[in-house]
């Protein structure tokens, strides 16, 4: 990893109305020993997370990411992240990303087992280079996410809407895409339904309609999806959120898996059935999703 | 946590024939930062882990538990724990454990994103008191999991068979237990099949038989039931892994979860009805699953 910054919150140390946070940070060295073997994030996957694009230094749409995290602080009984504390940490860190793309997580775990208080940390590092998957395209399979789309609201402890550190199975995903000759995958519920990616949001282009898969609770709320979708709307394009069939992937105009910081990736092939795309309109999506938003 | 010993393990270091690994061993403070904020396993959940029951310095079922976790390796394509390697671990971190009862983690993790090799620890600590769940019982709730009983043979990607750390869920399903009146939950699958519980396994009695939720790849294979199913069978008494519908928990004579550490915890009610039970025998179990056990 090419760190740029981190720091730890103290998370308990936000209950007043004060305007600065800077007390409760703590700068860590992100590439030395910082987390007890006895933290619940670790050992029991146990908390969420956010991943931010920073552009040049600016953290991409900063408010619904901690709109997120708030959502999934609610699902797994953590106490509420306070808001402005964290939009301070953001942007510090994000002070020390430099030029060019980077990546900011923020981490809120349960804390260290049996201990008084959650624990959290804000990491900023050096993005990976996405010019192949955003140009190129990418290849997906569709894999059964094992659960029927009734699920998260029958089963709220399932935290199907909560963007957890419980991740394993996402990257299992990923490995068996490319296991498959694939690069990413598309998750789909037991009764056929289009859910989203192991770490993106799908859209579809049908006719002159976009189309998303509606968060119901069973898929996260992507961001970048909300941002393209604003941008789409301002460029005259309808869009729509949708429960969509997996049998109709197949006959889409084109598809993109869309997410903060690979940001828009054609998809060039479901289940190895050749998609259509769009490499101008392509281009122009991702040099609005690399311009400054909020 | 009372902790009593720690040690990373470099498991990249085992590739030989060697008989003592304690060169491989590096003693860590456990109260102290030991992990970078990079670390898969509190980023992504990524990783696997096995607790062990520790009695008077004497780990218990030792070669189950290492035998479970290069299991779970395989379904997470993690690379094979060398098992002489991490019985001297566990071997050497058990010395320190000291009288009473303790428990020993493994946890082998992927390792630090874009990092060289997995990473890999073992820590003791002294364990909580369970003589109430252990004399007095508890009362369980049945919780949803949210798949059918075929989901693991269609998708191995679901990890559904492997320990890992991903277990937001496993604790959320507890969280929801305790908000219901109970003290732990029993997981069902979405086609009415009795699975296990968030972090322990079950077993019933009907008549003269003890019955187990049979291991076919949607449950973890416990070692402590397995251990049970030993002593069972030593005391005459038939024992049978079997395909349980939820409809027949009512029904049973007896019921307990058992797991490695809280060890046999019998069932006093489950969804709000009362279920029998045997102190007598109860207390016979759990004398059994306390005295050494290799």
């Amino acid at each position: 990893m090419a760190w740029h910054y981190a720091l730890t919150i103290d998370p308990a140390a936000s209950d007043d109305d004060r305007d600065d946070f800077a007390d409760t940070f703590t700068e860590i060295d992100p590439a030395a020993p910082a987390l007890n073997v006895g933290e619940l994030s670790t050992q029991r996957g146990d908390g969420i997370f956010e991943s931010i694009g920073v552009i040049d230094s600016h953290a991409q749409e900063v408010v619904p990411h901690l709109e997120r995290l708030a959502h999934s602080a609610r699902l797994c009984d953590l106490p509420a992240p306070h808001l402005p504390q964290w939009r301070q940490a953001v942007d510090l860190v994000a002070a020390h990303a430099g030029p060019g793309e980077s990546v900011i997580k923020l981490i809120l775990s349960r804390g260290v087992e049996h201990g008084p208080a959650p624990t959290a940390w804000v990491t900023a590092a050096a993005a990976a280079d996405f010019t192949v998957p955003r140009t190129r395209g990418i290849r997906v399979v569709t894999l059964d996410r094992g659960f029927d789309s009734g699920a998260a609201a029958r089963a709220p402890w399932l935290l199907l809407g909560a963007k957890t550190l419980s991740y394993a199975v996402n990257m299992a995903a990923i490995r068996e895409a490319k296991r498959r000759g694939a690069d990413d995958a598309i998750f789909v519920s037991t009764d056929g339904i289009v859910l989203e990616a192991p770490t993106a949001s799908l859209i579809l282009r049908r006719g002159d309609a976009f189309l998303t898969p509606a968060p119901t609770g069973s898929i996260l709320h992507g961001t970048t999806q909300l941002s393209a979708f604003e941008w789409l709307a301002s460029q005259g394009h309808r869009t729509e959120y949708a429960s969509i069939p997996a049998s109709d992937l197949a006959t889409a105009d084109a598809a993109w898996l869309v997410s903060s910081v690979r940001l828009a990736a054609p998809i060039t092939a479901i289940d190895g059935v050749p998609l259509g795309g769009d490499a101008e309109f392509t281009a122009a999506l991702n040099a609005y999703l690399l311009s400054p938003r909020d």
